[in-house]
């Protein structure tokens, strides 16, 4: 999608789409690693204050990413699905976290710049732009991620740092 | 700082300097609401896990935003002293936080657009691009209020909506 992109627009833009995919991955990068720390067992059961456990906001997140993105690029609403078990093992939600990454490399190569202002409602139901949309996942997945690190200090567990997303 | 944006480069932009910014104040809207909520004795007090308490944890953030941004316009090192305490009550912190909203303000009509992708150093350590400190910075303020979250709902305190930054 950048091919578009000359010298002269890239120094006078906050953020190009490549920059700002890279920055969401790198974000994916971090939740995959404290997935990893959990233990299965805590990931499915751990919670604290009433919460929902950390692998019931995993599968918010992998409701969201994919489905979120592939609605952008196909204009078709998409269902939000996030009650739906996503998988019984940590293995098996860690597979579809990877299938998620292309899925979202994949939509993302076919969102063009000049599309991040439309107007959508995401899940049929969210009002904002593209941008605004995109935002709201990635901010989504570093608040719950937040919260996640919470469960595993609690559980005397070091979490990995937050600069940490290679 | 937008009056150089014509529409034609609107369309083809990610976000605007406008919005980003708009973006990270309505985040600091919800933050505020979360300390807030917070009684006075926990938010000074309470901790989980072996955590910072929140009023720490806003501190940082109180450190990050108001020198970070300065440090951007300047390209004057900013000192980085998230260890010094900024209030000692609650309306003092709230107060503080008010006074950074307005020079988050002042710094950002001070920065071009043309500026994002400029490397800079961070406080003198942290490499980045102005774009990526800034993302920094907000992504920090959601991933600690995140762990507010977790605070609050152990205490048995309902926090606001993720969605409510007005």
């Amino acid at each position: 999608m950048n091919s578009e992109i000359t010298p002269k627009e890239k120094v006078n833009q906050v953020i190009l789409p490549s920059e700002l995919l890279a920055h969401w991955q790198g974000h994916r990068v971090l939740t995959r690693k404290l997935i990893e720390k959990f233990p299965d067992k805590e990931f499915f059961g751990y919670t604290l204050g009433g919460m929902r456990t950390f692998a019931e906001m995993v599968e918010e997140l992998l409701s969201i990413a994919g489905p979120g993105t592939k609605e952008i690029v196909t204009g078709k609403t998409a269902s939000f699905d996030e009650a739906s078990p996503k998988g019984k093992t940590k293995a098996e939600i860690l597979e579809l976290w990877d299938r998620t990454t292309e899925e979202i490399n994949e939509n993302w190569s076919q969102i063009e710049v000049g599309r991040f202002h439309d107007e959508i409602k995401s899940f049929g139901q969210y009002e904002g732009t593209v941008q605004s949309a995109i935002l709201y996942f990635i901010d989504n997945e570093i608040h719950h991620r937040g919260q996640g690190y919470v469960y595993l200090r609690t559980l005397g567990i070091e979490p990995p740092m937050f600069w940490d997303r290679n």
